[in-house]
């Protein structure tokens, strides 16, 4: 396609106008970043039915770990995070520390118990990671629903959480976050679930759900 | 702490109802699941204003790559993947095929003409990858945004993305997503935003924003 043939598709007062909105939006938007100057550690919470809080939580991680930083992961439900993730992350064994529950919270176990034994075991290793000042970043995924079924107390969670390093990016992810910790976090995205794919009855599949 | 130490923490009643209804849970579950038999290459749309549409498609296909997949990106709106997701991709260069929109839409661009020429450079390359058999799934970043502004006529989109081959994953990004292309969709989630940190006054930052 020539310059001409583009040119002569399009309005010359649609593309003025357009240009002039254009001009608008970007204004606006460096006036409004000109007032953002702090950095520093958030805490991030990824709640809502929808899909996608651990995937972006994943997503997260691995932009993380391109940026040269060291990231630690603890998975709160156990088998979670399978081959597709673990495969990347241990392309970069160096900067990622993974912690996961051992014979931890399943929608397998029935046992009380051994439930908040390993929700206890994981969050241990979690505090660890958090005090750890080679580690940018740490994901604790599904800590929400351990929150949820009162595996741990809230409130100890919440103080550790409120006082994490400066520095330290935390992402809390599952769904049910407790208003507590909304209120605590910097960043909250809720997933909400708009369409999925069992209602086509469409089954769980790679690269999809794991 | 010893198992006897454990045991007494917990009330043997309270145990034994969490191990009732955990039981009726997954029963409840595989029953579900049970019907959830077919397979085949989704439709997935990640809108809303909230964070994590791209993060979320960015960690999808690091999951694929991690499965052994081919992936291919078309990013409709330029610069928007940098340094973090690009080092994690060319760590799998054999399984990842990236096509930017070259001189595109930016918000920095107020040339309508050139927008749209450089919407339809990338659409064609997104119609190549979606044809390409050795490819399983394609991310079109911030196509909705494309969309919205009529950059590419809707149509056309709906017909390709409605007709693509029935083995191929496609997620589209971007907020206000077309209610056609949820229409057509399989899976569509909507990253609501309950707290952004600009409200604390924190700028962009690496691993986060980008």
């Amino acid at each position: 396609m020539s310059d001409e043939n583009q040119d002569s598709e399009i309005d010359p007062e649609k593309a003025a106008r357009h240009a002039e909105k254009m001009a608008k939006k970007k204004a606006a938007r460096n006036k409004i970043m000109a007032t953002k100057t702090e950095t520093g550690g958030l805490l991030i919470v990824h709640t809502g039915k929808g899909k996608g809080k651990s995937t972006a939580a994943f997503g997260m991680v691995c932009r993380a770990i391109g940026h040269g930083m060291n990231v630690g992961v603890v998975q709160f439900v156990k088998g979670k995070w399978e081959t597709g993730e673990r495969k990347i992350l241990e392309a970069f064994a160096d900067q990622v520390f993974i912690r996961t529950m051992g014979e931890g919270f399943t929608w397998d176990t029935q046992d009380l118990n051994r439930d908040v034994a390993a929700a206890r075991a994981a969050w241990e290793q979690a505090k660890e990671l958090m005090a750890d000042p080679k580690i940018n970043m740490v994901l604790l995924d599904e800590l929400n629903i351990v929150l949820r079924y009162d595996y741990l107390p809230l409130e100890e969670v919440l103080e550790t959480l409120r006082n994490k390093r400066p520095d330290l990016h935390v992402i809390v992810t599952g769904r049910n976050a407790k208003e507590e910790l909304i209120e605590a976090a910097h960043l909250v995205t809720e997933m909400t679930q708009i369409k999925h794919p069992f209602r086509s009855g469409f089954k769980a599949q790679a690269g999809i759900e794991f």
